[in-house]
């Protein structure tokens, strides 16, 4: 059922023991929205436990209060289960069967698919923080620096620190509150930023592998297994040839199995999900993916020729 | 003189012939805040002329009427010659000589001089774009899209996006208000972040000489003459080794003649400007640069073997 941000106010105000979770490979927004919103729930006296069927990354580690999210272990019963910046129940791994509560379910994600027994969703937010910021300040909720360092970090890692599309001015009202609250966004990106050296070692021999084709349009990174051996975290690698100027296709291909590649696509003009259908993948017009069954090489010819095909006939233009 | 932002006011509008400039070597801050306050003044019917001794890289071409702007070459009479984000006259170049006007400094660099006629200096904005910003709103401008595109420009890049520490409050609700006058943020990161292939060839073989010393406390990049062949553009290559796990201070060694040097330091927690000091350099704590007449090699050991004693005597620590 489609509710308003004070009915979900509501529904979490008449419920004392309260759990929350978020989706598995948790980034900044699962994270932070969560942790944000269980140390509010907490302040209110109720009984907060955060679940997560997941590693959480090192990189988060410096997040007030990151202790509190634990795996899920036993089968637990509770008045509420807060599904956070999850499209589907499938995002919440084993969670989904280890709790019996109603769900609420808030999130950004347009593609959400309407699981839930309470959806709040807003899907103009830039990430699901920007919308547990608006539910805490409804709340009259005193903004302290823990509690607007976890808000800080969602947004600002869900719109790539101010630059992607989705970055609106309310984006930047919100940011202004919370440095007002305490947050120092260098401390932040810093910590976000960091990278561990094996990864910059994978990194380097990444862009070692960069080739250009069809007129320096497409560029193409090559994940190969000595790669992943140095380090398997391969986040923000595409974006080296994406900035690059005359390319309108980033391609990163992920070596995972001998005869097996998954493929990252990011453009510019050109509807790269079209091009991932046709693979049986998916996304974005501007960031789509797929797998190809079919060793490196190999992968790399066909999807180029197939892209060839598909610019020839202008079946791509946006 | 120093004087209040409406005195600066005051001056702009008893003048009908105005210059403006910003300094050499220009950057985001100051093509974007020249081109805001002239695209104003024009609009307010007076005639402006617009000078920088310097070319302006490429990246900035999408900004609106970067047309305007000139190179010094006969001299001129005007009633005033507005000179923006520059502490000293030195880095308006050629300009100080070719114009004859009483000069109005505005400037955010706390190491201001002092050098002009009139100086209105406020160190904590965190780039000259944010007090043509409070200037112009002073004045009841109506923000269109193009003053807005050359001031969140002029912001953006000088908070690195909104992640270095000068990020205020103050610099979100700025961004927030531009936002709301028409600037898309995702065109401007990607007009700026946009890289030529010949800086992403030069920034791989800059990648590849990446070495550490002292523990790994300590990451150099050595930017050899091949690679300057290639492109001679660095920038932001030192947030290389900067951003690695361990790394406390950041070196950038490029070699520009064969016995001369120049160095960059990056630091996190170390003062480093006492350590370019040593070698006729300055900076901040966390920035410093300096030259060593030295070949490439010796010139890194003999800042490195220099960085291990200061470590040692703790003369570093900030």
């Amino acid at each position: 059922m489609d509710i308003t941000l004070s009915q979900a106010a509501e529904i979490i105000k008449s419920s004392d023991n309260i759990i929350i979770t978020a989706h598995i490979n948790p980034d900044g927004d699962a994270i932070g929205s969560l942790l944000a919103l269980a140390i509010y729930i907490k302040d209110c006296g109720k009984n907060v436990t955060c679940i997560l069927d997941d590693d959480i990354p090192e990189k988060f580690n410096f997040m007030p209060n990151i202790s509190l999210i634990q795996k899920p272990s036993n089968i637990i019963k509770s008045d509420l289960l807060i599904v956070l910046d999850s499209s589907d129940i499938e995002r919440i791994g084993k969670v989904a069967q280890m709790v019996q509560a109603p769900i609420l379910n808030i999130d950004h994600h347009i593609s959400n698919i309407k699981f839930a027994d309470y959806l709040y969703l807003d899907a103009d937010a830039a990430a699901t923080g920007e919308i547990i910021f608006e539910l805490l300040e409804s709340q009259k909720c005193k903004f302290n620096k823990d509690i607007a360092t976890c808000l800080y970090t969602a947004i600002a890692t869900d719109c790539g620190f101010f630059r992607y599309a989705n970055t609106s001015a309310s984006t930047m009202r919100i940011a202004a509150k919370l440095i007002e609250a305490g947050v120092s966004p260098n401390m932040i990106s810093e910590k976000i930023e960091k990278k561990s050296l094996e990864n910059m070692r994978a990194l380097i021999k990444a862009l070692e592998s960069l080739e250009f084709f069809l007129d320096n349009k497409v560029g193409v990174l090559s994940i190969t297994e000595d790669i992943l051996n140095i380090c398997d975290n391969t986040e923000g690698f595409i974006d080296f040839p994406r900035v690059i100027d005359g390319v309108e296709i980033a391609i990163l291909f992920k070596c995972v199995q001998d005869n097996l590649c998954r493929v990252s696509m990011r453009s510019k003009s050109v509807d790269v999900s079209s091009i991932a259908k046709i693979f049986n993948g998916g996304g974005h017009k501007r960031a789509a993916g797929c797998s190809i069954l079919l060793p490196i090489n190999e992968a790399k010819k066909l999807l180029i020729d197939t892209i060839a095909k598909q610019m020839k006939n202008g079946a791509t233009d946006v």
